[in-house]
């Protein structure tokens, strides 16, 4: 059984940050869980475009208010504690954040901790990243 | 991409209640994320014994305090918001809970909604339940 406490990883080697958000990764591929597992924290009046090409992922909000934009089709939809989005499409989508965003956010295949975001808001899949 | 809300979701199909617990079922199976995630409301007071042989879960709490011990080892974690634990190893666990519970669940492989919890704390293989 794998027990860690978020409090007390921000700051560590299990904590990534950008100016305007922080994802503390839970658990990460080498758990070995099939899944990777993040809660990240994102700053009031930041806007963040993702296409995640190689991964599927789903977020649920626990904190926070905005909205998310699908490219595809324009669909905006509002996002508030209880609301969950999935990128069940690799999903291009623009996040636009009003109030500190928290999201428990899962992806699959599980995030290594290597990857970066690349220029087209993607990561790389799991055997261009090794 | 696929957007639900929790919030509307209670006393619907996609929730499952017994006494003392519901479970939301954001993602099921048929999502075809690759893990079903769930919202897991406890009540305070009840105490749970599970054993989840075929699947690897990730519980973080939202909400809520309680204890989690590891029936293999006799260890006990407390649990409060911030904390996760991952059965990396389908650990037979008692999870007591203190305050109500808020549990946000990845299930990997995906649950299909159509599990029930046998005596022996586990749910069956998906191969085991179609």
């Amino acid at each position: 059984m794998i027990v860690r406490d978020e409090n007390k990883m921000h700051g560590t080697e299990r904590s990534v940050s950008a100016e305007q958000w922080t994802s503390v990764r839970m658990l990460l591929a080498d758990d070995a869980m099939g899944f990777s597992f993040h809660i990240t924290h994102i700053k009031a009046g930041s806007v963040h475009t993702f296409h995640y090409k190689n991964h599927f992922e789903s977020v649920y909000c626990i904190k926070g208010k905005g909205r998310i934009e699908d490219i595809a089709t324009g669909e905006v939809h509002e996002i508030e504690p209880g609301v969950m989005y999935a990128l069940d499409k690799h999903d291009k989508h623009t996040l636009t954040c009003d109030e500190d965003f928290v999201f428990a956010c899962c992806f699959n295949p599980p995030v290594t901790g290597n990857e970066v975001h690349r220029e087209d808001g993607s990561y790389a899949a799991p055997d261009e990243a090794a």
